[in-house]
């Protein structure tokens, strides 16, 4: 069976990591977020695609949830002494992720043959797409009508702006990265991983084409809400600011129109119900990823669930 | 007694920081070498500016004569992992400084308003001056008649190429960088530090309106040429290059013109007369600098030196 998973940041490396501890790599593509890539200092940062890779090589810090294991801060506490920005936390380590990059970009490469390169260099197996090699920014509209840059708005600004909407800058003209529409379309599955579904998945599937290719196919997702909370991040936060009741329901709402299994938290079991009644079926386990050993269990309960949707649209 | 000093890289550094340990920093300035500072993975980096204030700040690295003492290579060693280019020696401590420069430049400060912050930052008391905010690069023409940008020429091809000329491009419509012009009209004495004269003091020189100004000024240099040989770098193997046998009455003959006095070393005597004959006072004495020992007693013996010329002009 061919998968594509679908990820943002954290939550969408963790699962994708144990999707890569059980499914052959040559069967998995992982398309990733772009749309909080910016330009800092000079250097073009992709917090997404770099929390994916780092997860998948086993470089990433458990602490923190972003940046590398057994990081050193030399480089910014030197910045710190000349009176440079300190707002978003640059490692020794994840710089020269950073600077290569953005020389290389410089040099013409694109994003995804320099995400190609560094998997290579990394010993990543799996494929790893960014949605786009164009740039696309998210946009986040606060409730005073302030646009913020996403950077802006999640590191700097601590996500505390009341949102009012999204704007994902340059999607419209943007095309999905060499390999995207390919990996869709010969996919047997499509998994939506537990990110922020406003500013993780709703990027790439805002990318023209994406959407109507994954369409066609089985999708399962996970839920990034577990009892009315996002273990990480502000998506609980957004879906109550955008008028929803966070809950995997809000969820499933969200994604209506291309989900056939939704994967959601024991103790969301109260929505199993109305879910169902969308027309989506709800798989109960417990999402929650505190180690390896957990998310390898979740990758083999989702691919199992997948498996189970592909046998019985293919009935 | 107000003193501008003219200076490269380690040797002119060592002097100066002599100098800025015997002189009133209100009384002392030093014009720095920017032929060097070329852009690499997008920095903007300034060799010679950051050797002389890394010096003064008590933070160089005694042992390579340039970078960070203490510097660590977490950076470094994570780019070569990604295949990136380590023939420039990025220190993390030292990238730092690039980092914020760079980003400063993009903001629209200038490069010394730039050097004048990092100054404060790093308690520089002295001034501190690149010779021009406008680019100058220094361009090795090799016997081949190749042109070789320097950093490519004294780092990658390690001075291997054999010199024919040199070139500095943008030199022509540079201009002083603010505060240069009104030093050296103030100062009662210019000195030139042991720096290379092809490729250090060269480019200084050749901004217009400095030669002019200096040539109004007593002025004394210390010979960057020990027994034939420069302690650092390929001023010996430039100055046979270009024809001449490298000494320090070669180090006269290039300044010509410019110099009342040339501080040469005690094994270099045998050069004194001939150097007397071009009418330049020759001072002999030990001008090796192994230590800060070594830096404030060089820097009080050409103190001493210039208010003897500056007292002899006078009279």
């Amino acid at each position: 069976m061919r998968v594509v998973a679908l990820a943002g940041g954290v939550g969408g490396a963790k699962l994708v990591d144990g999707l890569a501890r059980c499914v052959s790599p040559d069967r998995l593509t992982v398309i990733v977020n772009t749309g909080d890539d910016f330009r800092h200092m000079g250097l073009y940062i992709a917090p997404d695609l770099d929390t994916v890779c780092y997860t998948l090589a086993g470089m990433a810090n458990p602490e923190t949830g972003w940046g590398r294991e057994g990081e050193t801060w030399t480089v910014m506490s030197e910045l710190a002494r000349l009176g440079g920005p300190t707002w978003f936390r640059l490692g020794d380590r994840d710089l020269a992720t950073h600077l290569e990059r953005t020389r290389r970009l410089q040099e013409g490469e694109s994003l995804s043959q320099i995400v190609s390169a560094f998997c290579r260099a990394w010993g990543i197996m799996v494929k790893v797409l960014p949605m786009s090699d164009d740039p696309v920014a998210t946009i986040v509209i606060t409730r005073q009508d302030e646009e913020l840059g996403f950077q802006d708005y999640f590191v700097a600004q601590r996500c505390e702006p009341e949102v009012k909407a999204f704007r994902f800058e340059g999607v419209s003209t943007a095309r999905p990265a060499p390999g995207v529409l390919d990996a869709l379309s010969e996919a047997n599955l499509v998994i939506i991983c537990p990110s922020n579904p406003w500013v993780s998945i709703g990027p790439i599937l805002a990318v023209p084409g994406i959407r109507e290719m994954i369409s066609r196919k089985p999708v399962v997702a996970v839920s990034p809400l577990i009892g009315g909370q996002a273990l990480k991040g502000p998506a609980a936060k957004m879906f109550r600011e955008m008028g929803w009741q966070p809950s995997p329901l809000a969820v499933a709402h969200y994604y209506s129109g291309l989900l056939q299994g939704l994967v959601i938290d024991v103790s969301d079991i109260e929505w199993a119900e109305e879910i169902r009644q969308l027309g989506i079926i709800p798989e109960i386990t417990d999402i929650v990823m505190h180690n390896v050993q957990d998310r390898v269990r979740l990758a083999k309960e989702v691919m199992a669930f997948g498996r189970k949707i592909v046998e019985t649209l293919t009935l």
